[in-house]
């Protein structure tokens, strides 16, 4: 728990070094840099990483679908990276992003569009659809 | 990926179903409710998660030490929770919190207190320690 433990300088050092857990994946949150809203929360893993570096568009990957995914690839709806920042173990990534339209696939602006009221109940913050996934999906 | 398939309601219900993931966990964001800043990117048990509700303070599981984690237990900086959200598929909680202190175990107001600088390399946004870390946890 002190600074005096970062032998290796993660904490305090220059040098980018994610740590990526077992399954290769750090976790990143995507905020909205105009209403610093949280956006979502998605994986990536060193790929994903790379190419949103390079690309100034996030890339996640796909826990569920085992697999790279270009945010907006389906639905146009992409995040332009305006700033990466890193936390202090280097195991989590905060990028604040252009979105266009809107983030979730819900259809909503964030994918965290309920509260959790007294424990076990939750309410809409958001319950307006920026899009229509059924449109947009064509499921 | 459309709504369509939310056959149980996880996405458009009103029941809070946290989703844990194979460890028991689910992915928890804390931001500032002053600042909007990322604080950090941690951890929740069932347990943690029953304690934050019922408390009304952060409480997290640590992965390294295995164990249940009250925010600010040796430090004093609690975290004091404004309001919870979850997300479209319940496997992350968002806390908008009143932050004591910092949230850093570095002595940082937030953990992204690095931005990354074209891939390889951090500068720094936050140098400032709020604490000193040495002496908060007396190593």
């Amino acid at each position: 728990m002190s600074t005096s433990s970062d032998s290796n300088g993660i904490e305090e050092g220059l040098s980018f070094r994610p740590t990526f857990d077992a399954a290769g994946l750090v976790t990143c949150v995507a905020t909205d840099v105009a209403t610093s809203e949280v956006l979502m929360v998605a994986h990536m893993n060193e790929e994903a990483l790379r190419k949103t570096i390079a690309s100034g568009e996030a890339w996640y990957y796909s826990r569920s679908r085992k697999s790279l995914w270009r945010k907006g690839e389906t639905s146009g709806h992409v995040q332009r990276v305006v700033e990466m920042r890193t936390d202090c173990d280097q195991d989590a990534i905060w990028i604040r992003v252009e979105q266009v339209g809107a983030a979730c696939h819900t259809g909503r602006h964030s994918c965290f569009y309920r509260k959790v009221e007294g424990g076990e109940w939750l309410s809409f913050v958001d319950a307006d659809k920026v899009f229509d996934p059924e449109a947009v999906y064509r499921k």
